[in-house]
């Protein structure tokens, strides 16, 4: 056989990820300067990073020789969930800490269960392990947590749950996904992403941490790449009961989160200021987005994330003129939404420029 | 069953990695000063990072906010070890990437072959992804070749190759190496970790990332953790076959490197100084580390690397009265050598420390 034949056929089925352009890639492509781009692609905060953590991982430049060690941010994460520390996980972002459940959970002849439009690493992390997908259809294009549940097999051993979800925006009412968790099998383990957990107004969020006392089958999963800023650093976090975290550690490469992560998370939970304006500015700035939306006559799905996705008609085509403009936002096709496009909340100018570019792509 | 019992069964096999014991972790527990510690555990850089790649790092913490972009490192790699750039594989850390390759190619039912005290992120890898382990007895601490390519049945899928091997510092001959390569089933993946590379003395040095357009099979892995002093930061690569490099990223996290990390590596391969420094630091440290040795008549194991492999008597015994003294060195029973200690080739003044502390504890 020859050596590719020779790779898993589940490996070779899989079509990889597509992130959102970079900036420098725009920039090599149409040969525009980097300055003159806007990129609304990828859910990142335009505030940057907390000052908080910039300075925390500027004084642990000076051990970046040493291998990490994960101690301090644990205990720090354990305390403020109130739970023990063997029940915190951290990842290489909250994509690692997704594919440390799927490598302990799943593998060929086991399925997974997620929603149609959810997260593309839901799929990703389930193929890539060689479990099989059960796609339930959208309800509004959110989780219909009633068919969910109705599609778990005898072979599920997984339930990806994204909410607030993305690319849709769409949030589940907390009661639902308790209700929802009540009635999963015991023995399926549930995973509740809170990427953009911070985003949902203060009044609105119940923290869900708190639940894994009553269901050890619950992993709640964190990430420090949105409302902190720290997307490149790579860090997240789950939290689950102490049995689930034991087996997602025995998968986890043993330095999987890099020093200065650590370092920047560390000083980043303790950064209000930071937090409060960033959702602050999303909050102006997705009404500012949604005021253009509705002036232009466009469809949207209302967001409780910092993005929301609108009806582009031909999202290709509009995608590709705001490229031309300089203007990076998410083409959804993937996701199944072939006329929608996701635009990211970014800083009240950069919404602008979206804002006369799509007018003029439309 | 209940949750645990619906992990697989596989995972719930591993044990764990014992990571060197951090700095702090012996402050903690002996109520050291962390300034009083000397930590010759995990093959660090004395020197710390390169200043070149410290000034590019501060540098990119302005872009910290935005998701990683391989493509400018990626480049670089390539063109210095004349590949293409689908050739490089980039990982979180030289672990991700034979992580990657036991991803793509392991599964129940498939075997890999590796050496008797071979690094043990080897046997992990393996076992984590349901892989069966074939541990081929060692040669005087080192590579048996012979008997790991008889040891290769037909389900047989990844050989692992540590050279300079890991902890005991064996160095293959390349010629060796590439009789071994010769021999091997085309559909067989060799992995040639050569973590600690850039220690063997560059006359004596071959780069076998120029072998990969010979042999496809092969995959040469390198890591910034070492000479580069950018543990922390988690930085290695593959180079393999274009084909073999496609199937490893399938199972790669999309944002599977850390912005400053790329911003680093980029940086540091450009740093001759800082390189020639820490290898001249290291020979020197390594004759008067192995001076000492003699001098306490103690068998040492000669060493490629940036550590040296000594028997110690009862290893355990006497790495915990050198912790006593805060000094840090690794163990490794886990290795089947309980006997023996390693140690790292420290500065100066931390070699001393080192060996007056061992002096103490015999």
């Amino acid at each position: 056989m020859s050596l590719t034949e020779q790779a898993l056929a589940y490996v070779r089925a899989i079509s990889p990820y597509q992130p959102g352009k970079p900036i420098t890639e725009l920039a090599r492509e149409m040969g525009i300067p980097v300055d003159s781009i806007v990129k609304l692609a990828s859910n990142e905060n335009p505030l940057g990073m907390s000052p908080k953590a910039r300075q925390a991982v500027e004084a642990a430049l000076a051990g970046v020789e040493r291998y990490p060690d994960q101690f301090e941010l644990i205990a720090k994460l354990a305390a403020r969930c109130g739970v023990d520390q063997n029940q915190v996980v951290l990842g290489n972002g909250s994509n690692d800490v997704l594919d440390l459940v799927a490598r302990a959970f799943l593998a060929q002849g086991r399925s997974a269960v997620f929603a149609q439009h959810a997260f593309a690493v839901y799929p990703l992390a389930t193929l890539s392990i060689g479990g099989e997908l059960i796609c339930v259809p959208a309800k509004d294009f959110g989780h219909d947590l009633e068919a969910m549940l109705a599609a778990i097999r005898p072979d599920t051993r997984v339930v990806w749950i994204a909410n607030p979800n993305n690319p849709t925006g769409n949030f589940l009412p907390y009661p639902e996904v308790r209700a929802f968790l009540e009635k999963v099998p015991a023995d399926v383990v549930v995973v509740l992403d809170e990427a953009y957990n911070e985003y949902i107004p203060p009044e609105a969020r119940v923290d869900t941490a708190a639940w894994v006392a009553e269901f050890p089958n619950l992993v709640v999963c964190r990430t420090f790449s949105k409302i902190y800023g720290l997307a490149g650093l790579r860090i997240g976090y789950g939290v689950t009961s102490a049995a689930v975290a034991d087996l997602m550690n025995r998968v986890r490469q043993p330095f999987n989160v890099n020093n200065l992560a650590l370092a920047g998370a560390l000083a980043a939970l303790d950064d209000d200021e930071f937090l409060q304006a960033s959702y602050e500015l999303n909050r102006r700035g997705m009404a500012q987005i949604v005021a253009a939306l509705e002036k232009l006559g466009l469809t949207y799905i209302p967001s409780y994330g910092n993005f929301v996705t609108f009806k582009a008609g031909d999202g290709a085509a509009v995608n590709q003129k705001l490229l031309q403009q300089g203007v990076i936002v998410r083409p959804i096709g993937g996701y199944g939404m072939p006329e929608w496009l996701r635009v990211t909340i970014g800083s009240e100018a950069e919404n602008a420029r979206f804002i006369a570019a799509l007018e003029k792509a439309l």
